[in-house]
């Protein structure tokens, strides 16, 4: 399955997502990550994410596909800063 | 065609975005956005995008699906935060 996933929390709990969200997926823009996961893991890292969130506050979207192939990404105007640059 | 769409713009440059963005999509979440759109319309969002946006600083990322229903959306935590929370 390939996922695109997307946080808003508060501000406390922004470095925690995003290490826990670069350790499933790959991190694409500000609080953005995209890539391969299977079941079980997605399970784990909505169970993770949970923990950390403030269910009365923040929120996690997450986009589903069975195939990455019916995603097609295209990116206008910087194709990728580092990670580094907004942390 | 279904899009989700991101910015990741400088600040002086982000009320212009949301503005934009709005006129064709659905906002979601911080600077993220859904929707139904024509490939006509698409383009002219990314023309006017490119028009706000600061090439060598910015970026916005579109993923496309031919068809809705092979995109599962999923929200973890809150629904829906009301735009003017972090406008």
């Amino acid at each position: 399955m390939y996922i695109i996933a997307m946080y808003d929390v508060g501000e406390k709990r922004v470095g925690k997502m995003l290490k826990l969200l670069r350790r499933y997926l790959n991190w694409i823009q500000n609080s953005v990550f995209e890539g391969e996961i299977s079941e079980v893991k997605l399970l784990e890292l909505k169970h993770k994410a949970m923990l950390i969130m403030d269910e009365k506050a923040d929120s996690l979207i997450i986009f589903k596909t069975r195939q990455e192939k019916w995603l097609d990404k295209e990116i206008v105007g910087l194709e990728r800063q580092e990670l580094d640059t907004f942390l």
